[in-house]
Order: structure tokens, then C-alpha cells, then sequence
């Protein structure tokens, strides 16, 4: 069970604007059930959803209660469980040592990214890696994507997704969802 | 380019609740978004959004209009050139007439499913049959999938995308990610 020791993290400052500025976004409610679904789906031992902003921290944690406390998780008993993964972190960092504590290991952080890279690594690497004994974490950018800030405090960075065109503007919805299922799947 | 011939169709009726009833669900904006986007990346021909009402296909139409024509174009080219590969179609049959008429060729046929049915093809099959002339299109339900009854038309039905956990309720949009992913990437 490699993805026993993986985790996801889902970052809202510091990210790019499209004029490539450092900028804190706001929340996008429909991220926390896409990310939670497919976390749930490939095994991913916890989500976090990391804004520093209390307002935007307070919109999650009213979303995650209404499915799992709620009317939300009555009705649709799935998405209770889905969204059940979600913790809400004021920082990225504080985000790495709650995976710490909670497994007793070093976590091993792992950003991506829609550019190349130098030494950038492929799903498959990232795949042998995790058959040790740390956490990992993948780290997602909302917005125009991670800060260099953010980047460049990660172990490692993860090869782009390509299609078979010049267009790497998937949203991150979507690119979460791939990165899963191409590392469980060891696609 | 195997894509040349691939299409997308995001189905809203008959799709099923989740009392396992056929129904006609409503739009949901953001799947525009993320599968065109998707779409695109992966060299979709054309993405269909199919819908009796027509309350919501006006809304489709308004939703792609303000991105393809209106400011949101201006102001993100990216996602312009995303939503133009939308079109809106009354029903699947209409949609499906349309790609034989843009082609002239004949239309084979891909029902998606989170459920495993007798018969289903891999992702390495369907991009096997890629090769020939023929177009082909991908179809995807809202709500909780396809209706049997629309499935019962396709002429192949894809292996639902498995992760390693019991869950099998990933969004349409995760969903479509993942198959074009696999298909166009070979994985």
C-alpha cells in the first residue's frame, strides 16, 4: 500500500497571478470535493487546504462541516466520506509538521507545475520513492500555480502534464486527477 | 495524430440520480471549463455539451459566449480557445449527426461508466481502434452516469477508472481527465 504515506496539499498563497505576480486566491469551493473525491479514490491519506486568510479558512471549514457534519453528508453519504480527508492550514508549513506528528516520520514534499523544470521528476520515480518509509506530499497551486517562493522549499519537482498539443492550462481539478492516478496506477 | 478523430460528449439527460431513476440533470458551468480545457490539451476535435432544455443549453450558450466572444476572451485567451471546441446539442443523436456530417465519416460510439460492465474495453483497445478512419467519440454522464439506455446505444464501453480503494464516485470532470490522459498518453 504505497499510497499509505501520501498526502496532498492544495496551496492558496503564495501562487502566481497571470501577470506572473506572487498573489494569495480565494477559495474555489468545487476544488475541495474534486480533490477530496480523487484523493479518496487513489488512497491519499489526507487533503489540505492551505490559506492564511481566516475568511477563506472559515468558507472551507463551512463546506467540509455541511458534508460531514451536515444535511450535506445525510444526503449524499459519499461525499461525507470524500470530504472527511480535508484539513484547512493556515500555512504550507504548518500543513508538513501536522503530516509529521501524525505519522512520526519526515515528509517528503514534492511540488508540481504546468513548466519544465530542470531535474524534474517523472511519476514513475516518484512512485519508487514512495516505498520508503517518509510522508509525501504533493503540493498543488491554485490560481497561476506555486510561487517560485514555494517551489524552490520543495524536494522535488514533478514533470509537467503533456497532452498532445501545446496548451498546459488544465485546471487544477483535473491535473490532480491525473497525477493520482498516473502514480497509483504506475501509469 | 490519433486525436484528429476523437470527440467528447457530456451527457444531461438520460443520465441516471442517485436512486438509480433515469433523469435530466442541470448544468454544471465549471464542467464546461474543465473539459474543454482537458479537451483541448489532448487534442479534442470537438466537445459536445448535450441538453434537452432549453433553459440550460441557453445557458451553456452564454457561458461559451462570454468566454469566446465577450470579455472573459479578452481577458484569458487561454480559456478562449478552451471553449471554443464547445457545441450544443439537443440530444446525443444530433451531436453524433453533426460529427458524421463535419467529417464525413462514420461515428463509433464510447459510453463511460464508474460501474464494470460485461464486455468493457481498456484504454489501450479504444486507442488501438483510434487508428482507423472512423470518428470517435467519448461520452460522458452527469449526475450518477449514463443511463442504460443510452449506454445501450454505444457501440463500446470503457473499464471504469479504478483506484486502489473501494470508492468509485470521481467527478466528471476528474473522470474525463483521466480517460483523455490514458488514451492520448498511452498509459
Amino acid at each position: 500500500m504505497l499510497e499509505r504515506n501520501l498526502y496532498v496539499a492544495l496551496i492558496h498563497y503564495p501562487v502566481m497571478n497571470k501577470n506572473d505576480q506572487p498573489i494569495g486566491s480565494a477559495l474555489t469551493t468545487i476544488d475541495l470535493h474534486d480533490i477530496a473525491r480523487a484523493s479518496i479514490t487513489f488512497g491519499v491519506k489526507g487533503f489540505y487546504v492551505v490559506t492564511p486568510y481566516k475568511d477563506q479558512a472559515t468558507l472551507a471549514t463551512q463546506v467540509i462541516d455541511h458534508w460531514t457534519k451536515g444535511v450535506g453528508g445525510k444526503l449524499n453519504p459519499d461525499r461525507k466520506n470524500a470530504l472527511e480527508l480535508i484539513r484547512v492550514a493556515e500555512t504550507f508549513e504548518d500543513a508538513v509538521n501536522e503530516m509529521k506528528k501524525e505519522r512520526n516520520e519526515p515528509v517528503v514534499t514534492i511540488a508540481t507545475s504546468a513548466k519544465k523544470a530542470i531535474g524534474s521528476i517523472t511519476t514513475k520515480e516518484l512512485r519508487l520513492k514512495l516505498e520508503n518509509k517518509a510522508s509525501h506530499v504533493l503540493v498543488f497551486g491554485t490560481a497561476w500555480g506555486l510561487a517560485d517562493e514555494l517551489i524552490d522549499t520543495c524536494d522535488f519537482i514533478l514533470d509537467p502534464i503533456l497532452g498532445n498539443t501545446d496548451y498546459n492550462h488544465l485546471s487544477v481539478r483535473s491535473a490532480a486527477s491525473i497525477y493520482l492516478d498516473r502514480i497509483i496506477n504506475d501509469r
